[in-house]
């Protein structure tokens, strides 16, 4: 099994022999999970013998309340990447379009039912932004469009006029436009960037959400998507089993939506995301990284150092070496954005493997 | 969403008004979900934070014990209806053969990849027990041929001379058999039947096993499959994301191996299921109902009596009507195989409605 990911903590354990990893590899949520969330998943166990809900109800209600959107419009999925290949799979398109670098799941999705595959390669020199060529490569022929926002690897956010013309394009040529949102929670007032509102009156339109991240949640696995398109949230059902949303992901979710409307949970995680964020961009400028602006909760960066992420495992720490991303090279990492503490000893360990440029306090 | 399947106490509950249904539709182990496997799910909680192990290291490990096969044989997945979904987007048959009545997710699964379905109705008359004319339909063209043991919804266990004519007869025109032993493990000495001793000689069989129903864990989703074609198996990973098992379906499954091999938790099943499967049918027996042998968890019978199941859930009783399997018809019915104190209440209800039979004791 090909497995191009981060988080995969099961294997760098077994490889430096580590079993305390501090994984800076998974992009999730450094506030942890919520409390209400742990004790759901705990409440779950007792109800988990029999099938869970297939039609998730009482969740759906709740997401549509969160999204202030329809619940007839919200499918809920195995994670999000359940999702990506849902889609591609009631879809089945031809010809798709992403830009690269970019979430790998999209491209295997997309390979997986034969498409051609196009990639739009982001350009270096311009920060991996997006702009008007990719807009151009948007043709008659192309069915389906991926675009994540803030970007996935690169922590890119697209402004929403620059989101609103993409759709426009979409829309023009009669193409899927897939918007994956699974880290616009980790930017503060991250509604201003989401497509949303356009939901109704783009058919073609499909936003996608998870909370695997934003309530740190990985293992639980729960996404979902958003469309106005009862045609194609029906055949995104019939693509795959009826009870992929598991007992707890359906409670766990239900509770994440009262503590992200009742709680300061995602103020403070923006608080902390923001402040750890600048932390982290200082020092590994200070080392002389080449760091992209990021919006989420993750950064990305270049450095020509050698063997830089294996000096950083033999030290027990795990990061995203991204140089399989397509558009990306040798060099290339990402790191999560994560507590203080956590942060912190990084940065020792980083100081400690290059000498100490100047910490910034934080 | 058109749900077709039993378990939808979610729909009944709100149908008729009671939240305390006692579901006889969809067939879990009446001894339900086994201790160590829920002591399993709450300590699952703390990791359930970060991603499981996309590999299902531990747990692959653990089935491979237990079912004496190679680790590197075998696919877990979210439920084996996962797996029916992602064998067949693997494999994409452009014709199958599907015997009738069966499990349905079959031909769900298989129409979703634009695939000719055939039906093999089974003979009423014969029990719809599966025989020689089944196997004529496998013809050079058949891709894929769904094999249920013992079948759902009729229960009928066939012999192991029968599965090994059907494997012949796949191998002989080059046809993927999958032969779904989900019920299996209900069956006292059910290795006996199984054809996992014939994979290592036939790579285009696979073997689909669950433990959603033999450890009562439906709400926590765990399937897998067992395969010598390690190309099938890559392929199979290929089509869906990685991290389709959750962190709890990896804990229980490894729990729930423990006590299927270190307690009598398996013999105490097939003596209560045995037991309780006597007195059920004896019972509907009595009421004139036509019931089919079964050698699993459920029964399967027929009545002319009018609104049957209706009368049953106005009293908090959901029964499987079977009348929208293909090859079945109106008056036919599955009902779980339940526990003492609950079939004796159900025996109750019944009696209560046609007029009392005489109740057999068990």
């Amino acid at each position: 099994m090909k497995y191009v990911h981060g988080g995969d903590i099961y294997t760098a354990a077994k490889q430096w022999g580590s079993p305390d990893i501090l994984d800076y590899s998974s992009n999730l949520n450094p506030m942890g999970m919520p409390l209400p969330v742990q004790q759901a998943l705990h409440q779950a166990v007792e109800e988990s013998w029999r099938y869970p809900d297939p039609r998730c109800t009482r969740l759906t209600q709740a997401l549509a309340q969160w999204e202030q959107q329809r619940p007839e419009w919200i499918v809920c999925g195995n994670g999000a990447a359940d999702l990506i290949f849902r889609l591609v799979q009631a879809i089945r398109p031809q010809n798709a379009l992403v830009p690269a670098p970019t979430f790998a799941e999209y491209e295997q999705a997309l390979q997986g039912v034969g498409c051609q595959v196009q990639r739009h390669y982001l350009s270096r020199e311009k920060g991996f932004v997006p702009d008007e060529t990719l807009l151009e490569r948007i043709v008659p022929g192309i069915e389906m469009v991926f675009f994540c926002n803030p970007n996935n690897p690169t922590g890119c956010l697209s402004e929403k006029g620059y989101l609103t013309a993409l759709l426009e394009r979409c829309a023009k040529v009669d193409t899927w436009l897939v918007v994956d949102e699974c880290f616009l929670d980790f930017v503060p007032q991250g509604e201003k960037y989401s497509l949303k509102e356009a939901l109704s009156r783009y058919p073609k339109l499909i936003i996608l959400r998870a909370f695997t991240k934003i309530f740190a949640m990985a293992g639980v696995r729960l996404g979902y998507c958003i469309s106005s398109n009862t045609q194609l949230l029906t055949a995104l059902q019939e693509v795959g089993q009826p009870w992929s949303v598991s007992t707890f992901a359906q409670k766990a979710g239900i509770a994440a939506v009262k503590v992200g409307m009742d709680s300061d949970y995602l103020a403070k995680t923006h608080q902390m995301v923001e402040q750890q964020r600048e932390l982290l961009s200082q020092s590994l400028t200070n080392h002389s990284f080449t760091v992209f602006p990021s919006a989420a909760n993750y950064l990305m960066f270049h450095t020509d150092r050698i063997s830089f992420h294996q000096q950083l495992l033999q030290r027990g720490i795990l990061i995203r070496d991204c140089s399989n991303y397509p558009g990306l090279t040798k060099g290339d990492y990402r790191i999560a954005v994560r507590s203080k503490q956590e942060n912190l000893r990084f940065l020792e360990i980083l100081n400690g493997i290059f000498g100490g440029a100047d910490a910034p306090s934080a």
